[in-house]
């Protein structure tokens, strides 16, 4: 066994979060060879309910589970973590504009952002899971200092998921054949799903799937699934997004398979003109804990101008809290 | 990659379903090598529900996941089925006595087993967490006529991990040190948690810990510890029983590593002057899908008198429905 690593959660006793916490205390995301110490940060209202959590993670005796911290405290929750999921946001209220949306949760990331520059370890690594993600992390990334805002990245691994399993689906294939989708831009409903360097066992995506499908059905249903599984579940997706979570921090640490990539939310170093300093998801590569944007990949009229929606979006997104930052 | 299996679990809309699925899914019960194609038994009314868990499940993409069958139909459900976590049962409604429960319960779980046993794999294996668990998998198993009743047991697993995390916990060790706990009787606050032929890191536990907080902290704690869940998260245990249903099928097939057991509820062979017949908790070995009763161990008046008592219970319950086996 290794020596424990800290591994912050926020909003620990929050639906995604109660199903993430199980498989990382497991050894599922850094490895059954790697103990875990827990720190669980929620508000003041919610500790009762983590209490339970908690309960329930001792009640698992995982032989990876070394401790747990619970707290409403953030430097006790982000102290020496190597690393933080921001599952924890402010979800849209009654009456709350999207503006108030963003604002609110602005003002959790701005102090989430600033103590975890101070307390954390210097290699931190961060993912923003909580909604909406990029722009919760262009914050986050803004009060970084001692730490690099490269070390903030945001969750679009989900629709990145999401994409392979709905391109798997369409042409009879299992999801591990399906290789190089890009989700660009925003973890929202105005997200670019790429497969114009897409394979199937080997073949261009292209080749296999018609132009009208990707348009008509295969975009919409990737930047929708999101509420289609609400009006299905009556709840909003869980599981699925911790699985996605642990995903992402798994391949960053462990890397992309050879002639493959995944996607990431990212700080924008204005590859494919995009503009510099957003948290824009692109095509990445991981090696031992470091992430490169894919570079060169020929761009269409097509995929420009999705490109470009979705980056206006999270432009607008940056000005409406422009007074946080 | 081995030939994928089928594995049945009922109630799999429901709560323990939506932790135990995904990491099912993800390869955590039988292993990184060992598709699955989940076989998903719901009522009509949770159809809709068991959609949106399906959706998740494809949107994580999992390699080990080779198909889902999601249906009100449980002769599909159960075909040719390996494993078979039968999760799903009545809970309490309101003004429902305990008979009323029992029998409810004897229903579903008489037409489950008849069918088991007709579409089954002939090597099925099947775990019963549906409460009450140990008397619903007794029908179950007195329904079986192609199949053995040694094949179905219930979940005392939670109940075992409990004991566990508390010991590790009263003495300061890891869980991983404490071994030869038992679950005696039934999975409710009946059940006997017996310390006496424990180790901690290999010594007695009775040499680590006094009689008095065995009597008076441990003993009630593990019994009562799902009501203490309920207290703090406003919900039952979801995610530990889900956790320990995947311990409980990876034990009984990868087997109880040397010098330790588990719990498992069991048919009665008359061990322990136990009643013959009846499903209850004992200390048992695995190796390669089988287990055996662990034999001979010293039983004091203490511990007598509580292995009694659940007996007792497991007895008034079979009585209570004694008109449907």
């Amino acid at each position: 066994m290794k020596n424990p690593v800290r591994v912050t959660v926020t909003g620990a006793a929050g639906q995604i979060s109660y199903n993430l916490l199980f498989r990382l205390a497991a050894g599922e995301m850094l490895g059954k060879d790697q103990p875990v110490i827990l720190q669980l940060l929620e508000i003041p209202p919610a500790m009762k309910m983590l209490d339970g959590v908690v309960m329930e993670l001792e009640d698992c005796a995982f032989s990876t589970l070394s401790g747990i911290i619970a707290t409403d405290n953030s430097e006790l929750a982000f102290g020496d973590a190597e690393y933080v999921l921001m599952v924890g946001a402010r979800p849209r209220g009654p009456g709350m504009e999207r503006k108030d949306l963003l604002e609110a949760n602005a003002k959790i990331f701005t102090e989430q952002g600033s103590v975890l520059d101070r307390v954390a370890s210097q290699n931190v690594r961060v993912l923003v899971v909580g909604n909406p993600a990029n722009t919760n992390a262009l914050i986050t990334a803004s009060k970084l200092q001692r730490l690099d805002a490269s070390q903030v990245t945001a969750m679009t691994r989900l629709d990145h998921n999401r994409a392979i399993s709905q391109i798997a689906a369409k042409t009879g294939s299992f999801s591990s054949s399906v290789k190089r989708v890009i989700i660009w831009g925003n973890h929202s409903a105005t997200q670019y799903p790429d497969i114009h360097h897409a394979t199937v066992d080997g073949a261009s995506a292209l080749d296999v799937v018609d132009q009208n499908w990707i348009e008509s059905e295969f975009i919409p249903t990737v930047q929708k699934r999101g509420a289609q599984v609400i009006a299905a579940r009556g709840l909003s997706s869980a599981a699925s997004a911790g699985s996605a979570a642990m995903d992402h921090i798994r391949t960053w640490m462990q890397g992309t398979p050879t002639g493959d990539w995944t996607s990431m939310g990212i700080v924008s170093d204005g590859s494919y003109e995009i503009t510099d300093g957003l948290i824009y998801s692109y095509p990445v590569t991981c090696k031992s804990g470091h992430y490169e944007i894919v570079q060169d990949l020929e761009i269409n009229k097509f995929s420009r101008d999705k490109m470009q929606i979705t980056e206006q979006e999270l432009i607008e997104e940056r000005d409406a809290i422009a007074n946080l930052l």
